[in-house]
């Protein structure tokens, strides 16, 4: 009875995450809540039983395991995960490790961290089931020292991009969590701009949604090859039983959300990181679960959107928004990082995260590894300005404008292309407009402005005087 | 010795707002924590110095009042008004108010309320110096009982609007400060639709600041008139005594904020209100104040914006895109204050909201009439549903179009504008795109989705087998 590692909360993801260190030659523990998915879970284990020791108290999950003893939580996010370490710490040694492999909101990983009485570590474990069970992309948070205790338990059940495990320390406290976050919404915006293509495709220009999948399917030959693209030919491509047609015609059109994309809102409105890609994203969530709202809208103001004249877009000028609005959504994600990193004193590595996120994760894509190139080039630098990407850039943003300028006109809308549209232009805009918002601001409250000329701040307009 | 009220904090807002009190024929008792500048004060009163009795102790100031006292303060938002509270409260009767007038985050007015082991409000105040002093807009929250104690002084000093004075209790706790934050992220989307369409006449048409200045005048005798267009105007035609040139061309590009908008923008995420005009507005700020990267971006990719075609845009759609994009704006700030009203528990009264802005505060403007008529007429209808606002919809959206449009092509950017149009343009959709979504969720999570043929929810596709 001496398990390499133990886990508790047997779950859906918990148990993909089980077999995934069994079948990496890990002995493991496992307790859940629920004595009879224990026993169902090591039951349907097959071959990976042998790796398998099933425990029916905390205390029996405890002395399974060798010393010093590492126990991963897969419990639900939130209020459960103190209750189980409040559990567990008085039956652990002070050098046993407690890794919470859950959804944490990272403030709640940054606590955690705080109040731990014993090692704690926080990883934001992303790839969905599939992922947990096969190959995941681990994003630690904690003591490095802690992390390095079981490095090699987790860079063997990560995911592997050219055998390069996807699975790295990120920095203190709840950096990984953090870094885990701002993945979700870069998923979240990366997500959307295929969802607005699709629309453009679907009524502007006719396509049947086979038709649809067999564009997602060339472009994932060439630069938006990604594990995103692939599933969005998929999903479009699929059938029905049903109505013995296309299944995402039958699938309505309301989003819902877990609320990680909404914590990187949050986050970056706390940090003053501009990322309106991923604004928009949640946005359009949010307005697709006003259905009856919308359906009001059409009624009284007449079907939208449009059919697009004939040859006003293509399939090329579309795939070249999409590379442009994605480069430009990833520039936001990763300089939301950078500026995190500053704020809360971590030295968040960004070369590595976009290592990590090369495989296994649901945003993994090729482009991440030139993504990482760039950033291990200059890591202050905004991806835009990258050599490699502002190439890119140069070679595509006329078919963002294209394609943002054709849905304005025809009613089709396209919120997180054209937010990313409006970063680009407003970041290659050396002399802006806000000096009108410093002259109204001067003028109504007398906050002040700063001169060009000569660099004096705190200066008034002619309004400011009697 | 019994003044009807009493101020702390004679800094520029209470300063201005005692002033107003006075000249309106109320008595009032006056303290600051540095008693010269109370006297200072008191001496710079003029003819109204017989109505204000300057005191100089905490004790002096409750001795001044008349029974049941109530006290308004105007300290620095934060712990000051914590402190200051702490401070007062021992020295006052069990039904003397304290009124906090400053710039509160509406959940610290909320946990002040309910911590209160006396009467309290929170109000909020619009208007800057100028509005305090001579009439400012009123958002009143807390006990209804507490307010009618002082709402005669409060309507009385309030600004008005056809005679109906700008001053209105909203709600319990923190109502009043809720409302003013939705106030000031209406004024940051508002004041960036002005500051786009400003950089559309400057580098896309190539104006002059003083023809500029002489549209927005134009715009101000339309269905445009409002506090904030009219000083556009005369920010854009103010002059520069150095560089004997237009002031606005001096003034740096890179505006400051208070923190406010964030707020909203924070709140609308934690209701899944959709607020993305005010959310560009924020980003907008952020990235105005990244001059350098902007500078960069600029050397890289080349001058943008370029110049617009000879007639590609008139100063006539530029009016439309305005009025479409101004009401899609405050729609969207309505519906949050619905979403809030629901949530929080509270009703909030949308025509009263309507109405205490159409007067004293920075989003003052003619169009809140209207706001508050359709309102009145169904509160719970997004505005954009309202029939007279309907119709301004379909009267002005092609010319939101053609400036999105215009913008997106020659890299003006709008970010602000092209939110509206697509959340415009989303609402008027029946059949959107979040079914790409929902498939993508269910492929990678099994999330699940519902059906539209049959309604029945937690649904999945072809890849959930095996």
């Amino acid at each position: 009875m001496s398990s390499d590692i133990g886990l508790i909360g047997l779950g859906t993801m918990g148990a993909a995450l089980a077999l995934n260190i069994a079948e990496k030659g890990f002995d493991i523990a496992v307790w859940n809540r629920t004595t009879s998915v224990t026993h169902d879970f090591a039951k349907g284990a097959g071959d990976l039983a042998s790796r398998i020791t099933s425990t029916e108290s905390l205390e029996g999950l405890v002395a399974a395991l060798s010393e010093p003893r590492a126990i991963i939580l897969m419990v639900p996010a939130g209020d459960a995960v103190d209750a189980q370490i409040e559990a567990l710490r008085p039956l652990m040694g002070p050098d046993d490790l407690i890794i919470d492999a859950g959804n944490a909101n990272f403030h709640d990983t940054n606590r955690r961290a705080r109040e731990a009485t014993g090692p704690f570590l926080g990883i934001g474990v992303s790839g969905g089931e599939e992922g947990a069970r096969h190959g995941p992309s681990i994003m630690g948070g904690g003591n490095r020292a802690h992390w390095d205790r079981v490095a090699h338990i987790l860079e063997a059940i990560s995911a592997k991009y050219e055998g390069t495990p996807c699975a790295t320390w990120m920095g203190e406290e709840g950096a990984g969590h953090f870094v885990k976050a701002v993945h979700n919404g870069i998923e979240y915006a990366d997500m959307q701009m295929i969802a607005e293509v699709y629309g453009i495709l679907r009524d502007g220009m006719g396509m049947q949604a086979a038709e649809i999948g067999a564009v997602f399917d060339r472009w994932n030959e060439g630069p938006l090859r990604s594990y995103l693209i692939e599933i969005s030919g998929k999903v479009a491509g699929a059938h029905d039983t049903v109505t013995n047609g296309p299944l995402l015609d039958v699938i309505v059109d309301a989003a819902g959300q877990k609320g990680t994309g909404r914590w990187t809102v949050i986050e970056a409105q706390h940090l003053a990181a501009p990322i309106p890609a991923i604004e928009a994203a949640v946005v359009a969530r949010n307005l697709s679960s006003q259905r009856d709202a919308r359906a009001a809208g059409e009624a009284l103001f007449g079907a939208a959107p449009k059919e697009l004249p004939a040859g006003a877009l293509s399939e090329t000028v579309l795939e070249q928004a999409m590379i442009a609005g994605k480069i430009l959504c990833y520039a936001q994600g990763f300089a939301m990082i950078s500026a995190a990193s500053d704020a809360f004193g971590w030295a968040l590595p960004l070369p590595d995260i976009a290592r990590v996120w090369r495989e296994g994760c649901i945003i993994r894509s090729d482009m991440l590894n030139d993504m990482a190139a760039a950033l291990t080039d200059d890591p202050d630098r905004n991806l835009m300005l990258a050599p490699d990407f502002a190439n890119l850039l140069k070679l595509n943003h006329d078919g963002l404008r294209e394609v943002v300028a054709q849905g304005a006109l025809y009613g089709l809308p396209v919120p997180a292309l054209s937010s990313g549209l409006a970063y680009f232009d407003a970041m290659r805009t050396h002399r802006g407009t806000a000096n009108m918002i410093q002259g109204q601001r001067d003028f109504f409250g007398l906050h002040g402005f700063a001169r060009l000329d000569d660099g004096s701040t705190g200066q008034h307009g002619p309004w400011a005087q009697g």
